[in-house]
């Protein structure tokens, strides 16, 4: 609390884009009609935080020291609830939360439920590989009988290549290289596509044409509600048929 | 300095989704090629800071204190520069800046250092009536010997519509009104035109067809070099033909 106020503290630097991509989702989602009725956020950035998918599969060093003491240095400046813009960081969920005074919200679950919430029963899965070779993302929807599809060895080797070699290197994305994947998931019965990880609703922005969830804006929503204030446009942003701008 | 690196700290929330635009050209703007070489930012975002026009012209509650809050929080948890995206609280940047331990860069002085820099010699101002009514930004344009011109009545009017009545209270906003202002001004002799409110460059945004000078974008910049990092793309960013979206 900040002067009597809830305050949001972002965990961010995973990547810096990504972390932007969530801040602005989070004012554009509080229910505010001037700027005092927003919500008091606080935001720790720290790209130095080593790579997820690395430590997670490579046995690259581990991301949990870094994030726990950005965690700390926003509990110290007031956070009552903690959010992290980085899906494949959740794999470390439970030993950062268990770390914190304050509850840290988490991106797999709150989205699982989003989606159970909006109707649909089977989605497919865009992450990186440090979350689609492991099971954390399966066991959160599974709690909810949602069924998630994969993409093949080529279209998830394409999802990296977005990821890390366009987003995270300040390159333009070429995301029509993923449409065969998609319609090809499309075609096996998903309803919709999780863009889960935070660098995926920055690389489609501007697509169109199918239906996207986005886990940003699901955890954003989240937050703004854990903090105690209303959420305007969700579904559309939540759940768009084109990623805007 | 945190683990060793130096730190930006962001003077948030006037308003939210200025200090959202303000980071998202920052993390543009860093020469980078991958997550680990961006720059640990901290942002302290409280909306809740009284407006700063109404304490320049009418009276109102000074903003003073809770800036001063915020910068203090921002260097108990590390920063090394702070910057403040927006222009009019720069009215207070002595009062502020004499409190801090850290610099805090001037909106203005960059601006108008940037301005001469690329070689413009009278320029439009768009800002609030707390910028446009007192004399600070002509202080910092005078230093570099840049004539400054302001809208008539009615345009500075439809100013403070975009600022307040549109961006600020979250609807889209509708700047093809002030063309004809800004037409006025060129005739006039205005070589560009400074959104001299954070909010601006978001209320033009998709608008080509001005030379704009964006004070975000050289805030930005101005604060990446001062965390001895380097800047790309700094021509396109801080003085766009077309505001981005």
């Amino acid at each position: 609390m900040i002067n009597g106020k809830k305050v949001i503290g972002i965990i961010g630097g995973m990547g810096p884009m990504a972390t932007a991509d969530l801040f602005r989702k989070l004012v554009s989602l509080t229910d505010a009609d001037s700027d005092r009725e927003h919500i008091h956020v606080l935001i720790d950035n720290d790209p130095s935080i080593p790579d997820r998918t690395d430590a997670i599969l490579y046995g690259g060093e581990s991301p949990v020291p870094l994030i726990c003491a950005a965690a700390h240095r926003l509990e110290a400046a007031g956070a009552d609830v903690l959010i992290m813009p980085c899906n494949t960081g959740h794999y470390f969920h439970e030993e950062i939360a268990s770390s914190c005074a304050v509850p840290l919200l988490s991106m797999p679950e709150e989205t699982a439920a989003a989606v159970k919430e909006a109707g649909f029963d089977c989605v497919g899965l865009l992450a990186t590989d440090g979350s689609v070779k492991t099971d954390f993302i399966d066991r959160a929807f599974a709690k909810y009988g949602i069924r998630l599809l994969r993409p093949d060895a080529e279209g998830q080797a394409e999802v990296m290549r977005l990821i890390y070699d366009e987003v995270k290197s300040g390159l333009t994305p070429a995301p029509e290289r993923l449409f065969s994947t998609l319609d090809a998931m499309s075609a096996e019965g998903a309803q919709g596509f999780v863009l889960g990880c935070t660098e995926l609703p920055i690389a489609f922005e501007g697509v169109g044409g199918y239906r996207f969830i986005d886990p940003t804006a699901i955890l954003a929503a989240a937050a703004i509600k854990a903090a105690g204030y209303g959420v305007k446009n969700g579904a559309q942003e939540c759940f768009p048929e084109s990623m805007s701008r």
